[in-house]
């Protein structure tokens, strides 16, 4: 049993990550807190959690925090960094489910998140926590950038192929697609259901802050850093889920594409790469941690499509925190996330 | 670990019935039958479960089920009457999900459901399976009639006040909603999305098949032969959830009936009585095995109004059953229930 | 053609408000005003009227209001009651989308509304916009309270038993849902997708305002003072739509309830009787001003159950304040609102 | 007035065209054909046309469509083909709802649709029907086919960069997203609101009916042969809409992009450029027979992304037909579609 905190958590990533820790053996959950919220009941502002969980919000509290293993940071772009040096000092570890350790440049960081960073040291030694590219660094992390929901399903679609070299990197698309609890909890027009129900767009054409998260990705991956990258993320009128939809263009012959994902990924226990010819939907991963893969070579074209769904809130949040939470400590990497996908 | 077959198991009570079975500690599933899928797996039928289930469909199959501790069906109306004896006789438990067994009286039986009964000596043992109610004779039931979703969520609603006598029996009302999975996974124009989402509707004003077996229900409860009991389902453009609204009218001082709603259920594993003042919401139950209760007295009126909330395929069909089988076999009775509900 | 002006207008029954006046043949918008979006195209806050209308929000401006013929008053509670005086002593007849002048005691006004009047001579004299029981009186209104939306599809449903004293007044229930769009345009996380989709929920049955509209509507078709009314209002999972299940038991016999209906609505140009067994779905409404309504009386029982729907937005608002417009100015009842629903 | 007839019409772009038609000013709906509802008043099967037309379906009865001046075949793929001679010759237009006539290229037609074309002389001198590209052809045709709903978002989106020779034709990308209407009214398991709702796909990606239509379009529009085009349809869980968003690379410098569409579209009466830096809505179209189309060109990349939205029943398909009519018979091209979108 490891003693966990959790800053922040009024929002999906932290009811998801309640949920998860609610049942995790392995975890003691010690303390939350919440500027807003403090002195209620997470099973008030949560009534799904009722029966589960039996502890109530707190104001800032770093003392208590310290006294953690490890903490989750579940708060807006820009507060981990703030405290993440006190804790680190303290021998705590942190998952920021948040942007800020995400970057490793800080000039793009600061370009693209609109304030200078303030804990430039920890930034260079965070690791990316993208458990299929990057187990190894994350077992001994002390600071782990949980990665966001778009680059997740993007980069384990891209892996395969880029890291071997057999597509263009001047043209890769990025075509994504995600449910509305992407864009969080927070009282919000544009997200009301009689606004985003029943219609669908594009969003963020211009310039996302995941395109740089995904570009760099990329660059790693290939070893390149002439990169080409175009992303373009849509909302969906449903909850959860993302799809995306990758395209790339050989710069040869690739071979067998569905056999060169199929032992990429063989090992791997959460990314399911499904037979040839498939179609992923996204509630074949509601609820859970996978992320299905699909290959394509359509017809007269030589565009390689690949889809990859994730529920955003778990493979794409606060799942692949626990999973990472897991890889640090040792524990077996499905604990806790056994989760059979709800359906329908 | 007790060898479990299913019968039937391809519409959505049988891809949940899989969802909950494929993680319980003490069930092995050793057969489902499905003439229409048989050799298909089930993984293929059912996206959702790929990696937690690697077992087939096979044709009707007797000789296997016979083999079996208990087995479920989840057939159309029907169906289990027919192979029950047989199964019986072997020394299997029987958990049905549809209709068969579930009221006494063959001539209603026959009335509302159009075919005569052909197993009524089974019948006249079968246990009518809502723990709350009837939680002793399940133990040692033979045949398991498990209730009806719309049933439940009235049931429990209505019990605490009927069993005393608190309310009047000749006006009790049960305005009932339901997502459209209640309306079953068989192709159908009336439940395509493009009809039922973004519409809402009464369904079978005249009469509804789950009318008799709640009228039944209350006869129970009150001891009582004369109910007047109208009930009036609607379609919900959602998926899962049932959200009954129940009226009763006091016949005298009632006293405290938040204590008398928490006192009732005080021990129950899946009912939870909320705070006074509360609205209850599907989802806040979604993917689990709760009941979730709140009791209103409005202003200016002498009508009880009572909101009642449970997962239709969860506590209404497939978890129900299998708290059922939990306590037929002596296990602990929330084992492989304990699931968080699914929130956003 | 008259002059038509509008105040606030940003929410839902604003931009509905304008879709009907954009192409009213009758109708010259020469104003709208709006604090918070002056100087804004009405096009760019709605793009679906790109095309249709090209004004712009201007901030308050009373005197471009006394130029007009009506003004529609389309903001939040309190706000019409404080330049009703002014506009009226100008000549400008006005229609109050809100509630200011919908209840005729303003005690009872002051009571659910939190505030006290502050325009009792025209409350006094203001006339109640249901057609389908005031149109003599709405044809010379200086002040026109258009009602709510529940209140118009309980009325209607209501109506014909009632003003006869068919019907017990001490136990009528009306079981109420709506779409979200009802609960208005402002950023609420309760309204979120990721809340209210996939979930359905009673709110408000404590008290809720409308309550006291129904109430005065069935004492003034009943007659009499003593009324016991319970109302319960839900939240359903679409954009639009209004259904109201209705019960009342009956003081004796009641007569062929089909024709009694089919009679008394066989001239109104907005409320349809569909043939009996039938149940009326919201979207065979959406868009349209009409209503349709259902009578039933199920088996084994005396409750009779009469189910009544309407475009929350159309009929419960911007469009019955159309029909209202319509009737005051003499023109044809229909103008502008021979809208066909949109379905699927 | 002109005499018009259908044939089929038990679908959604059937319940649609009734829609359109019923209020048409120049139009006479004289017979419509169904086998399947022969008898049945088609306000009966769709209830939102109550009180707005009044006619019932007939058996085939080619008679009596002999009299009109134009029928509409709103039947599955190889229908019309099988009667369109007869029809023509006793002097009636045609419009083809579905795909008969869309390809020119029988060879093409027979591996698409897997069946031998049997009505290729009139095949020849089939009319495209996409105004913005063939309005004068359009004028005089004698058999119309009405373009399918993809190919129109996707060519009103390609046209201005293509048809000036500005983009590279052997990468064109085609990511298309559809509201499930699209998949028509015919009782199926996989778009069942529990099945589709909540969930999000690409489907087709091997080869899919629309994309020798949208590669026509492409060869038609550019005057080149050589076209390397890749479409992927997505399903997306909302009733109504589609959503194109192409990708195409510049093959030198385009200058402003902004001004070329708005100058090629800008007395098109239903294609609405929206300003520079905009993400259109499908719901901005929902209902009305509009395209609007935004172009983007994101930061560091040579990909030029355009997005383009229309209602699939309409301008996707039933609007635009009514359009067609329109132009052939020397209406006003707007007449009877002047909708205003349904928004919220």
């Amino acid at each position: 049993m490891i003693k966990v905190g959790i800053v922040g958590g009024t929002g999906y990533t932290g009811v998801e990550l309640l949920r998860l820790l609610a049942v995790h053996p392995e975890v003691e959950l010690r303390v939350i807190t919440s500027r807003s919220e403090a002195g209620r009941s997470v099973a008030e502002l949560f009534p799904n959690l009722r029966g589960y969980l039996d502890i109530a919000f707190t104001g800032p509290d770093t003392e208590a925090l310290k006294q953690c293993d490890v903490v989750f940071s579940a708060t807006p772009n820009g507060v981990a960094m703030t405290s993440a040096r006190e804790l680190v000092d303290a021998g705590v570890r942190i998952i920021d489910l948040a942007a800020d350790f995400r970057l490793t440049d800080p000039a793009v960081w600061e370009k693209w998140y609109g304030m200078p960073h303030t804990c430039e040291d920890l930034l260079a030694e965070a690791v990316y926590g993208l458990p299929e590219m990057n187990r190894d660094a994350i077992r001994t992390a002390r600071v782990l950038a949980n990665p966001g929901c778009y680059p997740t399903a993007v980069q384990l679609g891209f892996l395969p192929l880029v890291e071997r070299g057999l597509v263009s990197l001047d043209g890769l698309i990025a075509d994504c697609k995600s449910g509305v609890s992407g864009a969080g909890r927070g009282a919000n027009v544009a997200t009301l259901q009689a606004e985003s129900a029943e219609s669908f767009k594009a969003y963020g054409v211009p310039g996302h802050r995941h395109w740089p998260e995904i570009r760099q990705g990329v660059v790693r991956m290939s070893g390149q850093d002439e990169v080409g990258l175009t992303f373009v993320p849509h909302l969906v009128p449903m909850i959860r889920g993302i799809h995306a939809t990758l395209y790339m263009r050989s710069t040869g012959d690739v071979g067998d594409l569905q056999a060169l994902y199929e032992e990429k990924y063989q090992d791997e226990p959460f990314v399911d790469v499904l037979p040839a010819g498939s179609h992923p939907e996204t509630r074949s991963v509601r609820g859970s941690n996978n992320c299905r893969i699909a290959i394509h070579q359509p017809t007269d074209s030589d565009q390689i499509v690949v889809l990859s769904v994730i529920d955003n809130l778990v493979k794409g949040a606060s799942g692949q925190a626990v999973q990472n939470m897991n890889i640090m400590f040792g524990f077996d990497e499905r604990e806790g996330l056994d989760l059979v996908p709800l359906m329908p």
